[in-house]
């Protein structure tokens, strides 16, 4: 009988697969090679497409099957009881939004999306600001559907990172903001004489390109399965362990802005890439949260890739294909430059000391419009006020002010704290990597294989097995602000 | 009543249109952007949306739509009938196919696809063989499901151009052959001492983009709603008229190449972008057939893009592009290098004169491949046989012979004569044309748009309301081939 069960469950998660992956390549495409006035248009198929998906995941074909799989739940192996269970989640969180509000949502999605592109080149935030209320209004009531008793910003959390709290995440960064103000400041203190002159001047983008190519080797993307595109705000999207994206910008005097986008969305391909063969093309077969997601991201992007022995390790090849420009650099030079500690104005550019300050402003800002305590037009004037006090810095325009992230115009309201845990997720793997080897020393040798086997072995292969928390605390215990301050200290201080 | 008739026959537009729209831009991606590897999962995913079109256009909503279109015919509008026409054409071209032949049949097509890509770089025919064959088994075989008792070859020339038969192509390629050898072998002969020298120098890349650019603007296509990638095989898809895309390839000692591909896909998106506003989203939103589709390219492409009007237009901008790589070049020079007439192995980048004799090559080969007279493994053979026959050329490789076009493997059989039927339209377009202004005034002017304002007026606005043939002939009246001889004994002899 269980043959047959799993026969419908394989026919509903081929379905439910083509759908997302139609989408995912509307939305890359989108992103990356569509000409502007397809907006619209994407976003009648989006609408369209979402409602199959709607139908498909609500109707009474997918009710029988999990009734029948709940009521079968002893005899099925683990990987089909973890369907179930998630099967349930997207269900429950699904069916209590009214068909046609969600189709409504994922349409206005795709033009605030759109909008935001265009504000943010012209600088204007008032094009984009009924968008973002929108994106907040939905995301709160889609919130209040789901768990109507329960903080809508802690749904929101939850819903990207099983588990997470509004309460947690202020713990979390009450910690975290104690160390890393003082760490930020002497930092910096510390950072004031470097002279990034050298990695400031015109570095050819076909050269840079070279570099991505390169990096895309160093940490051991599989090019058969994993591409690289170019997009304004650079990002990684996967349609199975054999198809995944990475885009970056090019920037022409800020190389090393694209040389870690590189590297950053290249982590993140890492654990898509690696996930297990077994549960490769199910419904487990993807990354299990953001927060273990940019806690890969931000581990090769900054503890690796921030790291003195890879610096070492990359230079060599880098004043080849940029000669003559770095002739003059040596790896200590390079390595201070690379991890120079400044208050900024840009998250993605930011360094990895005052990172966190920057997802903090934007915490705070999301939690205050989840509450309804802000509203879309008091976001310029507050992010700027939250600059100056995080960060002491002026904000000189939208463009690089509260217009400069993408996710709020995608409606992911409760994405960005995964961010900061990721970080902190990243320091904590480093101490446990280390009690079984010399991670610095793979790294100079060039042995990056070393430690992605470690992090393959302990979190990709699992993909959605394993709720995050659990993941994560199976590996190294609670999350610990601590830990990644006491990471900071140590290599900026 | 007809007001809720219409409200279904939009519903039914719309998941139509977004499924076709999902589909088409995994093909676009599969062919831009993505990794070799995405190929399989692709196919998977290509698999399950056309099993979802497979049913919206063949279930019973649809047949009992379509019933009431047809009771209600003579109260409905001229479009909606025109939609009732098409709609009946679809079902019956669908329903009379078993699902999951054709469900296989479109994964296999992506396979083959990505066999032919690999089979094409590596120079090995024997591997993409057996996927050539079923790519024809199958045209073959739906055919005789469409129309057991007709010719195979003629339902699938009548699926790319409604009413084209394999009688009516035999004397169009026979009155053509007649006049095409002599006038080839004479044109070559007056070519022989043209030195193409001057445009087979490195042209960079980066310089070439540029021009790509320019041109775009020249033929007046609004970036807006059509962007510009980069293929293997240019190509040209339309997802409406808000969203066109078109391909080209650079090859760095070959300026020419990428300049005309992009004329050429430049032709097809102003036919898709030029679509009337008021059919543009449902059924009619697109170019009526493939003749018709290729006599816009190869217009743009031939008859104004290699006009010494032309050249003279662009040559200017071109020099500055390319500065000091054109400086010794004048007109005349460019013109006669870009018109230069010789056989070559390579259809794509063949002269306008011998273009034909590649089109009737394969003519003959799809032809007998589809009677069985022929198996994929003959191919290489005759292919080559055929080059020596009507080019007088060795083929030195398969890459370079039967591999060089990707139609075959993505199952577009009978697609082929399109393009010189398309070239014999554009030369009776250019005599009627010339009836009612000095053409090449307008194009040495720089004045495209009054060309493309003819062609608009006459062609593009009406979408798929009219019927290829029937359209062409109001126009232009019957297919002739001397016409198009004409055009190429005055310009070449």
């Amino acid at each position: 009988m269980n043959e047959k069960l799993l026969e419908r469950l394989e026919a509903y998660e081929k379905t439910c697969f083509a759908l997302g992956h139609a989408m995912g390549i509307l939305s890359y495409d989108g992103n990356t090679s569509a000409p502007p006035k397809s907006a619209i248009v994407r976003g009648e198929t989006m609408g369209e497409l979402s409602r199959m998906s709607y139908e498909l995941t609500t109707g009474p074909e997918a009710v029988k099957l999990l009734e029948d799989l709940e009521a079968a739940k002893d005899t099925l192996d683990p990987v089909t009881r973890r369907k179930a269970v998630l099967m349930r989640r997207i269900f429950d969180e699904t069916d209590c939004i009214p068909v046609d509000e969600y189709v409504e949502y994922v349409k206005q999605r795709e033009e605030s999306e759109h909008v935001w592109k265009t504000a943010k080149q012209t600088n204007d935030f008032k094009l984009f600001e009924p968008y973002l209320q929108k994106m907040f209004d939905y995301a709160r009531k889609f919130a209040l559907y789901r768990a109507p008793d329960k903080d809508p910003y802690t749904t929101q959390l939850d819903s990207f990172e099983k588990g997470l709290t509004a309460e947690k995440c202020d713990k979390f960064f009450g910690d975290l903001k104690k160390r890393l103000v003082p760490i930020a400041a002497k930092a910096a203190e510390k950072s004031a004489d470097i002279d990034v002159g050298p990695i400031s001047v015109p570095f050819p983008v076909e050269k840079q390109k070279l570099l991505s190519d390169y990096l895309m080797d160093v940490i051991g993307l599989d090019k058969e399965r994993c591409a690289l595109g170019e997009t304004e705000h650079p990002f990684t999207t996967d349609f199975s362990k054999y198809d995944v994206r990475i885009t970056t910008h090019y920037y022409e005097t800020m190389p090393a802005a694209s040389m870690y986008s590189v590297i950053h969305e290249g982590g993140h391909a890492l654990y898509e890439l690696g996930i297990g063969d077994d549960i490769a093309l199910g419904m487990l077969g993807s990354g299990v949260s953001m927060a273990i997601h940019e806690s890969q991201s931000r581990f090769y992007e900054n503890i690796v890739g921030r790291s003195e022995a890879f610096c070492e390790l990359v230079l060599p090849k880098m004043k080849e294909i940029f000669s003559p420009l770095l002739d003059g650099v040596d790896v200590k030079t390079f390595w201070k430059m690379v991890t120079k500690v400044q208050p900024s104005l840009v998250r993605t550019e930011a360094d990895e000391v005052t990172y966190c300050l920057h997802i903090m402003i934007r915490y705070e800002l999301e939690k205050k419009m989840m509450s309804g305590e802000l509203k879309a037009g008091d976001l310029p004037g507050e992010w700027n006020r939250l600059y100056k006090e995080y960060l002491g810095i002026d904000v000189p325009s939208d463009k690089e002010g509260v217009l400069q992230d993408v996710h709020w115009s995608e409606g992911l309201i409760g994405y960005f704290p995964s961010y900061a845990i990721g970080s902190a997720y990243g320091a904590q793997y480093l101490k446990e990597m280390g009690k079984e080897f010399d991670v610095w020393e793979a790294v100079r040798s060039g042995n990056i294989a070393k430690i992605s086997a470690w992090l393959e072995n302990k979190i990709w292969r699992h993909g959605k097995m394993i709720d995050p928390c659990e993941l994560f605390e199976s590996i190294c215990g609670p999350l610990d602000a601590n830990v990644f301050a006491d990471y900071l200290e140590q290599k900026y201080i």
